[in-house]
């Protein structure tokens, strides 16, 4: 071994101690013929010194030191005298004997600080270099850390974690797969996983009762912002449950997930809430719940007044923004702006403010009496100082652009603080959407879903508003306004699959083609269960307190899915496509 | 829940608790009127009572039940009059009030027993049956509990889990690459991971001083007995120590593994032996050492005496075989055709006997005197009733037919107990190993592995013979004649690296092409580092007393490398092929 002790273990009771430590020169600097090095490694910093009076030739070694120069130093363990506070091993200070030169570095593209002066493109391709960052070493600590608690915690409740394999069959469904030429047999293809479903299930059937795996998935999508080509999935399945199992359980584990990584009690019991409710409220399936600033149905007192825009929309929906009454006409022609950028959608905003004076301020004035807007005022529930914010259009459309706003809002005014933690369980999603292009059902989550048991005489009706009413077993965990995860109770019973097909207008050919596998495995013995999933990549990115994962990665992918780092993807040999009898039919541009 | 315990909870003192079970049919017989029901999951077996006055509806819901139906069954636990003591739940059994068929199963194409009736290619059709039998069961839930012991352990000893991608480049060297064409960087391909070996030597790099994974490795090798395309692998990497330090650590693991999964204590300090050691004495850099049967160099005792075959080779070694002087004249042809085969190789065979009444019996009495033939068995260490069996040719190559034909014949006199564990380090290996054939040098582990320190000089000699006496600080955990393990220190100073490729006769434009990534990256401060990689399944294996790794994968693949159960590999549509700029070359013949 190298070293006694680490960069961040030597307290003020270890004076006096001969110890060696071995480290990255983080800084080095000489003041009054001494010389003060930082050394660095994963658990911490430790100050060394070399005296004035030191042997000429240590003193030499230790002003030739450059930045990353990775070195073995041996000395004695002295309380400081000017202690600093910040540092764990803030009290102390090493006075060396020695130094031994491990490796050299040439100096480093960017600063090694918590704030590099390194852009993204660089640190991404030296990503090792980047990695050395306390906020990246916190970042992939608290990953593993998180992991280890999952895995315990699974244990003690008797999951079993069983591995699933990655060379698996592509399916003509979802996204798109990445698939692997087969050398062994030619002509054919494996495909990586989107998820371990089909598996989890199997493990169901095959009577494991309790699942779950932490799994690399992959999905050969085009990338939006913070989406990975491969991604990380906690994966779980139970059997003999129905939903409130499954909840309770993932609200077990989630409670000391928060109590042992960020000491947090959360809300106990997690609060539930339904889509439709969601919807209402948020305008958003994961709704932020760390703030209020609820979405209002003000349609009964804006539509029908004369105001065409209005008359002539399903809904009308507002926020009440409090303290943006002050808001300037720039202000909220900016704001206006911004609701039509396509991200949004909007055609227009309506406002109202509620000076602090008591006076009434609208773009709508001439359309309404003072009495219809005192009360529209009073339907947003807004109050003095607030600003009412209106948004009109088809009812889940427009919920949805006002939900886009609200999130914007809170950003603005500081409601959406990374360490508070409002978890929620989104629950009673519809079975069904309808769609009108095709003119008919779709499955919302996927059709192994079950329909909730007391909405079963809904499920087996005719009737279309029977049909759209039907809710489903599944649910959808919600932290601060990102889906961390969801799942469902499956369909076991043939009879109810097969009904299931029926209202998606699936034929049997059709559902023997694309599930037939797994349809097959279900007629020995399917135990009734479900399950869900979280995305670890996300899961660790809040823990952290941050809203993007690629931190929570070590070697992430950047938008167009290379590795910057490796380069890869890259083109492979000639022989390499003839052995997997394939061929690049891609003819760059000259 | 659909259940109040699981079928392998209840004890005597729960009798008189009213339960519901949930689980599945293995048998049900009928009994004097009473119908018996043995109901299981994954916890165990408990029996199920209706008895003859039970309401009809009941019983005639009993008698319908086929093998592996689904049911939950609610009843009163009793104490049974004739206690089954094979069995957990053996002293009860419940009475029940009612039966609720969750799920009928049509008959199963194999009896899910202990010993099924069905056969390999069946039940890998029907893996997820398979999967219902107690072996498969064990060996799964034996695979979670090392899982989860050895992330504790390491834990413990501050590594860090960190996952590594699985979309990297694919390298020029090596074993073949699983490819992965990408569709948003056309004519480009990504490479599924040999191991994460490049990766983890960055994460020491880049300061994470203790990494492990317990990751998905893919190598599309064609594929001998018992190797899978993907298989899992335990990766470790340290930084700031020696090779002590990693066998110390890793011991560590190993000692608690043996200790809490099948509660055995190993030998502390683990034995070494030498690569040299293991194979004179064993012919094996795996040796099998629960039992002695060694290795003897009778070259001195046997050549020169005119017998031709031995005269002209350049070794001669011998086993002794316990009590196998009995063999008759058939058994011992028997064994000279086994040698024979292909997969050992031997030209012959040369035995002597050493009978029980004193008498000796060899096959080449005609060319020793008795005197002679005595100083053989002599240099055999071989005593009453042995068996000596002699085999010849270049060195190496006699020790390792040697040490194939010693496990032969420990296994037919029951000497490899898979109950009993014998671990060992073979350390000090050769760097490098020549080849006559192309007249170089070839790194026997690979090019990173660095020298022991105590043979710098021998390293930076230019003769052959003392770079042929160059140990590597490489070493490999063996257990009962499997290779379970092995690692490197790994050079980490740009003058020690340049060496080696000078040494192995690769350029720097070569080595620039091959390894110039990483060689960059270690201009940056690389730490000294080492590390080391077990075969998970084979570890769960051997701790499940087997020496195939299939049962203890839940979805493995066949020898030619498809899933079976999913049909895996299989054709994909012209479409995806179009989105990802490939094509088939594959001409099936007609």
């Amino acid at each position: 071994m190298y070293r006694t002790h680490t960069c961040g273990q030597l307290r003020a009771s270890d004076a006096g101690k001969k110890v060696t430590l071995a480290g990255w020169v983080q800084r080095s600097r000489k003041l009054g013929g001494m010389t003060f090095i930082d050394l660095r490694d994963r658990y911490g910093i430790t100050q060394l010194v070399v005296k004035a009076d030191a042997p000429a030739e240590l003193v030499e070694t230790a002003n030739s030191l450059g930045r990353e120069f990775v070195i073995q130093a041996t000395g004695e363990v002295v309380e400081r005298e000017s202690k600093n506070a910040k540092m764990d091993t803030g009290d102390i200070e090493i006075q060396l004997d020695s130094i031994n030169i491990l490796n050299k570095s040439v100096t480093p593209p960017f600063t090694i600080e918590d704030n590099s002066d390194g852009g993204e493109d660089l640190r991404a391709k030296y990503r090792y270099l980047d990695l050395r960052r306390n906020p990246l070493q916190r970042a992939l600590k608290i990953r593993h850390n998180i992991a280890i608690e999952i895995r315990n915690y699974l244990d003690s409740q008797n999951f079993m974690e069983i591995e699933t394999p990655y060379l698996i069959k592509s399916t003509p469904e979802g996204a798109r797969d990445f698939v692997v030429p087969s050398r062994m047999n030619p002509g054919t293809f494996y495909a990586l996983p989107q998820s371990p479903q089909t598996f989890k299930q199997l493990l169901m059937v095959a009577g494991y009762d309790r699942y779950f795996q932490i799994v690399r998935c992959f999905r050969d999508e085009d990338l939006r912002a913070d989406r990975q080509p491969e991604f990380t999935q906690i994966d779980c399945e139970m059997s003999f449950v129905e939903q409130e199992d499954v909840l309770n359980t993932f609200e077990g584990m989630m409670r000391t997930l928060f109590k042992k990584i960020v000491n947090v009690d959360i809300p106990n019991p997690i609060p539930r809430m339904s889509w439709y409710d969601a919807m209402d409220k948020y305008g958003s399936d994961k709704p932020d719940i760390r703030f209020g600033m609820e979405i209002h149905d003000i349609t009964a007192q804006t539509k029908g007044f004369g105001f065409s825009v209005f008359d002539s929309a399903e809904y009308i929906g507002s926020i009440a923004v409090p303290g943006a009454a002050s808001y300037t006409r720039k202000e909220l022609d900016q704001l206006t702006e911004w609701v039509k950028r396509p991200q949004v959608g909007a055609k227009g905003l309506v406002y109202i403010k509620l000076n602090e004076d008591g006076t009434v301020k609208s773009s709508v004035d001439k359309f309404y009496t003072p009495e219809q807007i005192q009360a529209i005022v009073a339907a947003a529930e807004a109050k003095k100082g607030d600003l009412v914010l209106i948004l009109c259009g088809a009812k889940r459309k427009a919920q949805t652009m006002l939900g886009v706003l609200r999130i914007e809002m809170g950003n603005r005014l500081g409601y959406r603080d990374p360490k508070v933690f409002a978890p929620l369980w989104v629950v009673d999603f519809p079975l069904f959407e309808w769609d009108d292009e095709t003119n008919r059902f779709y499955a919302m989550h996927h059709p192994f879903t079950a329909p909730k048991p007391e909405h079963l005489d809904w499920y087996y009706s005719d009737k279309k508003e029977d049909l759209e009413r039907v809710c489903a077993n599944a649910y959808d965990f919600v932290l601060n306004g990102t889906e961390l995860g969801g799942g469902s109770i499956r369909i076991h019973e043939a009879a109810m699959q097969e009904r299931m097909f029926e209202i998606l207008g699936i034929t049997k050919e059709e559902a023997d083609y694309k599930f037939g596998f797994i349809i097959n495995a279900f007629k020995f013995g399917a135990p009734p269960h479900g399950g869900l999933a979280f995305g670890f990549d996300r899961v660790c990115a809040l823990f952290g307190g941050q809203e993007t994962i690629r931190d929570y990665i070590a070697f992430p992918k950047n938008n167009q899915g290379r590795d910057v780092m490796i380069d890869a993807p890259s083109q492979i040999d000639q022989v390499q496509m003839d052995e997997l009898f394939i061929q690049s039919t891609f003819k760059p541009e000259e």
